[in-house]
C-alpha cells in the first residue's frame, strides 16, 4: 500500500505533520510552559506543498522538508486522521515556529 | 446530454466538486476525526475555473485538475444541485486542504 | 429605443445581469439546494463594465461577455428596475460562481 | 460667476454629482426597487479628480467625464450645497456604478 | 518670529490648515447641510509633508498647495493650537475633499 | 557613560524620543487644545532605526534625524525608562505628526 | 549535547531570546515603567530565522544577530521551555523594540 507520505500531497503552502508519541519524546524536549496541557509540541514533517504564491502567483519552496523535525504552535491546524491514525495535522508553513534538530 | 463538466465553467480561481459517496469510501479514508458528523472530506474534481489573478490581474493557473481527488475543508464552499443532484460544490481553490491518491 | 445593453455601462468589474424567468428555466436547471426559496440563480449578462484595475491602475478585462448564461450567488448585488422591469442585477465579476452552457 | 465645476476640483478619485430632478426624470429612469424612498439614482457628473493613485503613486484617471449621466449607489458619498443648492455629493469613483445614456 | 508655515514641517502626507474665520466666509461657501452646526469646511493649507510613500518607498508629492483653499470633511484631522491660536488642524491628503477657487 | 543614543539603536521605524520639560517649553509651543491635561507634545528625536521596509524588503530611511525636535501624537508610542529617567518614548516614524523648527 | 542556538532553528522571522536573570540586570538597564511588575524587558538573541519574505517571496535577512541584546515588547511573543529552562521566548522580529548595547 502506498505510503501516506507519497498518497498525500498537500496544496498551496499547506504541511502534513506527524505529533511525536509522548513516549518517544527525549528528555529535555520542547514543552510550552505556560500551556497547562503540557502537549509535546513537536512533529515530524511528512509532506509538505509547493507553496504559498508570490504577487506574480509563482510557488515560493516552503522551508522545511520530509522527515524535519518541527515545533508546532499551541493553536490551529487541522486535524486528519489517516489510515485510522489520529496524529495527523495539517499546518500552514508560516504557523510553525521552529526546525528542531533531533 | 451535454456532462456537468463541460456545461459548467467556474470563474476565477473556483472548482466544481462532486463529494464521494459514502459507500465507495475505501478502507483507510481520509476523515477529520474531531468532526463528530465523520463526514467524508473526500471529492472529485469536475471542473476548474481560469485561477485567480495575480497582482497584474493575469490567471493564475489552478494546481487541481479534472478527475483528481482532493481533500475538502471541514467548512465552507457554496453547495449547488447539478441535474437534482446534491453532491456538488464549488470552492476556492485555496480551500482545498490536498490532493489524495485514489 | 436603444436597448438597454447600450444604454447601461456597468463601471469598473460591474456586471449587470437578467435573471431567468422561473418558467424559462429548462430542465435540469441550477439550484442551491439548501436554499429554502429554492430561487433560481442563474441569469444572463447583459453588459458588462471594462473591468477591475490591477496594481499599476490598467483594466483587466471581465471573463464574461454579454449574452453568456451565468450562476449567481445566493446573496450579493444590487437588484435594478429598468425600463419598470425588476430583474435585472449589478454583480461584482468576483461575485458571479460559474458560466453555464444554455 | 466662475462655474461650480471650474470653482470645484475633487481631489483623488472623488466626482461630484449633481442629482436629477424628480421632475426631470425622463419615463423609463433607474430607481432601485427595494428601496422604499423610491429615490432617483441618476446624477450628472460636474466634476472629477485626478484619480486615484496606484501602487507607484502615480494617479489613474476617472472612467467618467463631466457632462456623463452615472446611476448612484443607495447610500455613501458626501451630500454638499454648492450656492445653497443641496443637490451636490462627492463620491468615490469605484462607488459610482454605471454610466447611463440620457 | 519665523512664520509658521517655515516653523512647522509636517511629516508623511499630512497637510497643515487653517480654517477660514466665519465672518470672512464668502456668499455662497460650502457648507455640508446635513450637519446640524453648519460649521463652515473651508481652509487654508499653512503647511504641506513631503507626500505618502509608494511600495518602493518613494514619497509621492502631495496634490494641494500652500495657500490653496480647500474643502475638509465633516470627522477626522487632529486640532493643533499654534502661537495660541486654535484654529488650526492636521489632516492627512487623503482625508481633504477638494479644492475651492477663492 | 556611552550616552542613550549610542547605546540604543531602535529596530525597524521606531524612533527613540525624549519629550521636552514642561518649563523649558518656550512660549507659543505647540499644544493639543481638545486635551484636557494640555500635555505638551514636542519631543526631541534620541535616536532612529534603519526604517520601515518597502515591498522588496529594502529599509526606507526615516524622514527625521538626531536632534530635531518633533510634535507627537496624543496617543500611542511605547514609554520606556532609560537610566531611571521616565521622559522617553518609542514611536513609529509614521505616528509623529510634524517636524518643528526649535 | 549540541547547544539549543544550533539545535533550534527558527522558521520566517522568528528570533528565539533568552531574558537577562533579574539579578544580571546592570544598574539603569532599561524598564517600561508603566508596567506594574517592573519586568526586565532585556533578552540575548538565541537563533534567528532566514527573515520575512518579500513580495516575491524572498528572506530578508532579520537586523538582529545571535548574541545581540534587545529590548522587548510588554506583551506578545511565545514562551517556550527548552533543556527545562522557562526563560525562552520565540518573538517576531518586527515586535522586537530596540538593540541595547551591553
Amino acid at each position: 500500500m502506498a505510503s501516506i507520505a507519497t498518497k498525500f500531497r498537500p496544496l498551496f503552502d499547506r504541511v502534513l505533520v506527524k505529533r511525536l508519541d509522548a513516549v518517544k519524546q527525549s528528555k529535555g524536549g520542547i514543552m510550552l510552559p505556560e500551556s497547562a496541557s503540557k502537549k509535546i509540541r513537536e512533529a515530524t514533517v511528512i509532506a509538505v506543498g509547493p507553496g504559498a504564491r508570490n504577487q506574480d502567483g509563482k510557488p515560493v519552496p516552503i522551508d522545511v522538508n520530509v522527515g524535519d523535525r518541527v515545533l508546532l504552535p499551541e493553536f490551529g491546524g487541522t486535524a486528519i486522521q489517516l489510515d485510522d491514525d489520529d496524529s495527523y495535522t495539517i499546518f500552514r508553513e508560516s504557523e510553525l515556529l521552529a526546525k528542531v534538530e533531533k
